[in-house]
């Protein structure tokens, strides 16, 4: 049996949305219930009975905290709009959240990107859950995965293709068309983060093998500090010759720990593969991280096609785990 | 804290060696103890304070009864030589382990291919636990990953590219060599089965399939009722015709639950696939799983160039489990 839970969500986009009809398919099973939603744009609504699929908001809370202190809710759902860089104020929106002892999952790859250590000991302090599994590859199990299903291996490293507007980008070269073509339909798709170039330079990518490297191999790593080097200067011509011989151009974000000192080193690059190269075979908004391990080889993850509906099952997967952990 | 375990080997072939070792190498973490080994031709062992990795066998037990009544094991590692075609003498020895009241883990697809229903339910009846992740991808979390990682995901269907054999074949074809030089090849890595068209004309695949398919579906199928078609009427010329077209033969497993009648149908097919199709993309002995879901869209497991130490390396996850459980 599962443990019912009040849930509060910070942000109410489209993961939001697919996150709370999520909760309404899934009512007869996991009795969970949002009895309150902050938002920065449509207001606040707060219920103690839960929240329909369409809730009536209210003006916006005076704060955060008074929000949380309102509603009262046992987990907290962060789902703002990032400051991918920074982190912020997703970090701060965690930390308001385990002051009023409220576990937090987060879709929002930037505070681990940034400053996981510090959330895990606050989380630990205060005896609460902190998850995170949509924030790389929109909700499949790669930090559960790693969690529940690995006893006793241990990383040494892990290769990813990670980012969904780069491989668009290339995908529209190859037909032809301009980088900025490819920009424009990854942004129609609304897959491309609010600028562009935090994608196309590797930046997006090097904060999810931050946020990888240090939950999984506790690097206490930045994204800032990641030697990366995206697909900006590329050109069709290029990408087009490069077609010709079967080859293409895939963003692969790599990480291994040295054997020399023991830090984790990543790398975020433009890399010339072989078509018929696993790497090759995602296309779009597919993704895939391998994991090299000590005991298992090297295995691997793939999710095809993800959609806000997967990020939101990844929250999903979250509070159950917490439900089944508290 | 993981709690200490008694274990008894039924087998010690090359996953049974791998696995000793790997007890021996993590037994400060993991506290488990082989207390006895049973083998059809090597004899018997039994030694309560814990064998050492090169075990010295005396006398086979008379009977796989005797040798349990000895060693009275907690868990029993069924890894004997298998006739995959029916399960046996396997299925024997895990109804003899719940007899004895020791949970089993195992290595071999035959028993969950041919009678995982009746096995599960015996093992649930005597309050045992019964684990098989290295049935299928050596290792790789599948069964766990569905147990663990996925709450309140339903399985559609799924796809796998799951025999090495062909795979091996078929690249073998496309270096111009003939279907019998790519079984030779296979068996001298020791990847093929004792009867090589086992592999070839798809049985594997389908022992793979019904296993996956009767523990996660519960689809109560037999090999044998599995549409199965493999590579044994492919000749080197058609290989490298489609090579010249950049396409490939793999053989490829595929299952969906019937909107219609809601019972799970099974295919296995050599597929023509282009070159850079994701199920085109494990070579050797690697492979590749899609799981199609309700709720997380496909997600997929990939194991690349597994060896005999990622199958002991599902046992051991399965041990853990195990001792995580009761």
């Amino acid at each position: 049996m599962i443990e019912p839970m009040r849930i509060a969500l910070l942000g109410f986009g489209s993961v939001g949305r697919a996150f709370s009809q999520l909760l309404h398919h899934k009512r007869k099973a996991f009795p969970f219930r949002i009895v309150g939603i902050h938002t920065a744009r449509q207001g606040t609504v707060i219920d103690d009975r839960g929240l329909d699929r369409t809730p009536v908001f209210g003006p916006k809370a005076e704060s955060l905290d008074a929000f949380l202190e309102a509603a009262k809710p046992e987990v907290l759902v962060e789902i703002t709009t990032l400051n991918p860089a920074t982190g912020e104020p997703a970090a701060s929106h965690i930390r308001a959240a385990f002051r009023h002892g409220a576990h937090v999952v987060t879709a929002n790859k930037g505070p681990i990107a940034n400053c996981f250590a510090e959330l895990h000991e606050l989380a630990q302090q205060a005896g609460l859950e902190f998850r995170f599994e949509s924030t790389v590859m929109d909700g499949a199990p790669i930090f559960n995965l790693y969690r529940y299903t690995l006893p006793g291996v241990r990383l040494t490293g892990f290769t990813g293709v990670l980012n969904s507007t780069c491989k668009l980008v290339v995908e529209a070269m190859r037909e032809g068309l301009s980088f900025e073509d490819g920009v424009r339909r990854a942004q129609e798709l609304g897959i491309a983060e609010a600028d562009p170039s935090y994608d196309t330079e590797g930046w997006d990518s090097a904060a999810k093998a931050a946020a990888l490297a240090n939950v999984l191999m506790d690097a206490r790593i930045r994204p800032s500090e990641i030697d990366t080097k995206g697909i900006g200067r590329l050109t069709t011509s290029r990408v087009l010759e490069l077609k010709e011989k079967h080859k293409i151009v895939q963003l692969v974000a790599r990480a291994r720990r040295s054997v020399s000192d023991g830090k984790v080193k990543i790398r975020v690059r433009a890399e010339v593969l072989e078509e018929t190269d696993i790497l090759a075979s995602v296309h779009g908004t597919s993704n895939l991280l391998l994991f090299h391990t000590d005991l298992m080889g090297t295995i691997g993850t793939v999710s095809l096609h993800p959609t806000p509906s997967q990020t939101a099952y990844g929250l999903f997967s979250d509070i159950v785990d917490i439900a089944r952990t508290i």
